[in-house]
């Protein structure tokens, strides 16, 4: 029977305070539901001593009826020289209707002194008040002691009394802290032993990961007799972030045989984990372990023809247990064996040593030198391959476009595109407005399309990124704009290469469109009807 | 006297293994000049026997007069069945030209099954010859036990032999591999330990970080008796990437008082980190350890007006040790202290609680609500203060632009740009192309104005980003643009959102040229100049 670990979710609270990392209520109520979908056991939504837009989610939390997570509401302890019943602070805490309160106190004489200018005793009291006046009002209280680390190398009976106050105060957990996120594991585990056999109120840890060792002290914490392991997901929080419950999670269950959350619910890791950075709009690293698109893919030509033979000789885990999977990457460090691997996927019959094969590898290595990166479009890729192959018959050719941008002082913005197409023989020629360039030019594409392949009503652009390829030159130099695509059922990236971003945005919106078509069938229109809408210019 | 540890930096061999990394040989050599001076000790370059690009490098690597690192080139042991004095690969090495061999072998007795399909005693013996050949060429050579960990957990008896055979051979290194980065710190601490009492051979530890303890487990190695540490700048690798030298230097150094590099070359850590990103053409993760633009950055007003009292309070080592610095971040989060801080930064006299600074915080409240983000634009921030403040006239205004782009099969792509300016009171009318819109816009802008500031000959553009905000609707989405310039002595960043790139990126053009003119004098020109110029527009 393995033992247990409590996860203690704090994406919405302490995740927040990293960089470029703002959460709309919305945002946060979706996000608290898949992190209750996937097991973790309490989720910290927001300070609600601190802004009206947390105090609005503890409020419409209530509606998400949430089956296993305990929603728990962040503060701190009581203003110096005050008392706790008046305290507003905590007070927020109890009208925010959660059943469990997260308070934080003063473990480090330092901040004592520095941070809040009071007395150690004080400090003491502050603690004690603040428990014990939030069990008194029912509550469910876990204590979180700010710099216990640091304040325990700095004066251990000092740091030890103040966890031992909240204890005598009734507290539910102690979660100690390294908020600077400057221990190292050895460290970490000796002091959460130590601490483990002085408390009967059961220890946390709550790690940060300025030293990049995060997962580590988590560990460590565990190993030494903590049963809480508080985090936040992607690793966001301020600074270096937060100990990344992506990697602890499983770390903890696929390594070290505790019990976190179930089979299932890990398996759907990696999509939380990606659906969590989308709602934060931050890009998940393609590295990232465990979750990242990159965590499972292989690139070397050695190691792909390993991996052929047995997984296991280049993967520690089986992807699929944490719902992440195997890639191959095409790129200019490949042997054959990837590309060959790559066709395989998409049951293209590429034998190896042929002059076709050899074809492909260099016309691949032609256009990476160019800047082209198929690692990043997996659909690009497969129209080249499936075009080397004779595989499909493109749907449409483009003849010309044009696009307008302009604007006067006082008056908006206007983007008009104007696109020639032969679809079948007949030249298409159109306009489209749009409210950005490359908007424009997706509605004028899509206007001429539409009546001979009505499938694209289905699909729409989810992503476009720009990227600088050779920075030197800034606006003079290359660029490569990645777009990705989606319908009912699918998503797929394309690429395009220019050192004009519209000529680029237009390469790689025509090929998701053509990815789009593939296998689709068009629609043969009568003169007459083309005439009618007024497309087919003779 | 602290004890030495040999930093061996692979991120031009095993970094080059990760998704989205790929370097030419000039990036080679730029990056391999910095890392010599950074005080690296070896400096793997890559592997002559895999491609022609390697070979290069290796041989203009000489000229490079490196004064403190050795390069080293990597190859694997001999084929099997065969002989090492006939051995390609091996041969490769020698006449690489390099004084160290870095060779990898196999330890883990299911690959050798599997992976090169050959018997134990010929794996020995594989090893063996291999290292024998290179010492007996004089070379001197660090052994890499590939999957090490896995090999000792799976068959410890065997994997030891393997060590012992390539020490019985000469090697100057064992370097223990957690190739596939499952390994955990408790295990590695263990194992190091036991290899050292069975060695008299030095022993390194390369690390991997798919369960985000390649640093720690690095740390624990060295704990543990290696004295080597074979890792990457930024983390480059394989799938989730090698041990992350910016984190395990400072660590090591800092954190646990043992010797990599002098305190000077410790430094330059950052400028080194954030050069090889750049060469790489890889964005750092802000939030990265030690090197990250995050990670003395200060976002929770709590923590900001406490650092403001003492940076130790929210700081786990003085940022200037590794070459970092602290940044209070302006965000939505924050409390006045933050802009106050800001403020300070830039001598502007910002007193607390005036009505002019509750303006300024609501004004970028909605701002950042709009999508702006200042946290990546402090030259957009620093306008909109000093605007705020009276603090400077703007140089110039736009009347209108229009920008014009078109394709017709077959011929090349144009961009046209009209701007129509004010500048001391004349209306200054002028076009320009440009190999991409921005570019046009940029070369329309400065050609209106340089006649006026002939300073803007100095600055250029050195990165463009955008990113889609929302990016549910993708191209009909809100963008935002960040731009990078550089003149001789400064770099500066500015923002500009729209739903319309081209919009954005004129937005953040404007503000960059209006922030280079901060302090600059204009030109006077008689009307008959500007008439000769063609400029002005009666």
């Amino acid at each position: 029977m393995a033992t247990p670990v409590i996860i203690f979710d704090t994406t919405l609270r302490d995740g927040t305070q990293g960089e470029g990392i703002s959460l709309s209520v919305e945002d946060k109520l979706k996000i608290a539901q898949k992190l209750d979908q996937l097991g973790v056991h309490y989720i910290e939504g927001g300070w609600p001593g601190s802004n009206g837009k947390d105090i609005e989610f503890f409020h419409r939390s209530k509606e998400l009826n949430l089956t296993h997570a305990k929603v728990t509401a962040f503060g701190s302890t009581r203003r110096k020289n005050s008392n706790a019943e008046t305290d507003p602070n905590l007070n927020r805490l109890v009208e925010s209707g959660v059943t469990v309160a997260t308070i934080f106190g003063k473990s480090w004489d330092f901040h004592v002194h520095t941070a809040i200018q009071t007395t150690l005793e004080e400090n003491l009291s502050m603690i004690y008040d603040s428990v014990k006046y939030l069990k008194s009002r029912g509550l469910e209280v876990i204590y979180d002691a700010e710099h216990f680390f640091d304040g325990y190398k700095n004066n251990r009976e000092y740091a030890l009394s103040t966890i031992l106050k909240a204890e005598e105060a009734g507290a539910d957990w102690v979660v100690l802290c390294d908020t600077n996120g400057g221990s190292l594991p050895g460290e970490v585990s000796e002091i959460v032993a130590d601490v483990c056999s002085k408390l009967h109120t059961p220890v946390g840890i709550h790690a940060h990961n300025d030293c990049e060792l995060g997962v580590a002290n988590s560990l460590a914490a565990v190993q030494a007799g903590a049963r809480q392991v508080q985090g936040t997901f992607n690793g966001f929080g301020e600074r270096c972030g937060n100990a990344n419950l992506c990697s602890v999670i499983p770390n903890l269950q696929l390594k070290l045989d505790y019990n976190c959350i179930s089979d299932e619910q890990l398996q759907s890791l990696t999509s939380v984990a990606r659906y969590v950075s989308e709602i934060a709009n931050v890009s998940m690293p393609v590295n990232q372990p465990y979750v990242g698109a990159a965590a499972f893919a292989h690139k070397g030509g050695i190691h792909v023809s390993a991996i052929m033979r047995h997984a296991k000789t280049y993967e520690h885990i089986v992807p699929e247990l944490v719902g992440n999977k195997q890639r191959v990457l095409v790129s200019e460090l490949a042997g054959q064996s990837n590309l060959l691997a790559k066709a395989q996927e998409l049951n293209l019959d590429m034998s190896i040593e042929t002059n076709q094969t050899k074809h492909i590898i260099e016309k691949i290595k032609e256009l990476e030198h160019q800047g082209y990166s198929f690692e990043g479009a997996d659909a690009s890729l497969e129209l080249l391959l499936r075009r080397a192959f004779g595989d499909i018959t493109d749907m449409f050719s483009v003849e010309s476009f044009k696009l307008i941008v302009g604007k006067n002082s006082g008056s908006s913005i206007s983007s008009e595109a104007i696109v020639k197409l032969k679809v079948n023989g007949e030249s298409v020629y159109t306009a489209a407005e749009g409210n950005g360039p490359v908007n424009a030019l997706d509605n004028a594409l899509r206007k001429a399309l539409l009546p001979y392949y009505p499938d694209i009503q289905e699909m729409h652009l989810s992503d476009y990124k720009v990227r600088v390829i050779n920075e030197k030159d800034a606006t003079a130099a290359k660029v490569r704009v990645l777009i990705e695509s989606t319908n009912y059922d699918n998503t797929w990236s394309t690429v395009g290469v220019s050192e004009n971003v519209i000529e680029a945005s237009w390469e790689a919106l025509v090929d998701s469109i053509r990815y789009a078509l593939i296998g689709k069938t068009r629609v043969e229109l009568p003169d007459s009807q083309t005439e009618r809408i007024g497309l087919v210019n003779h």
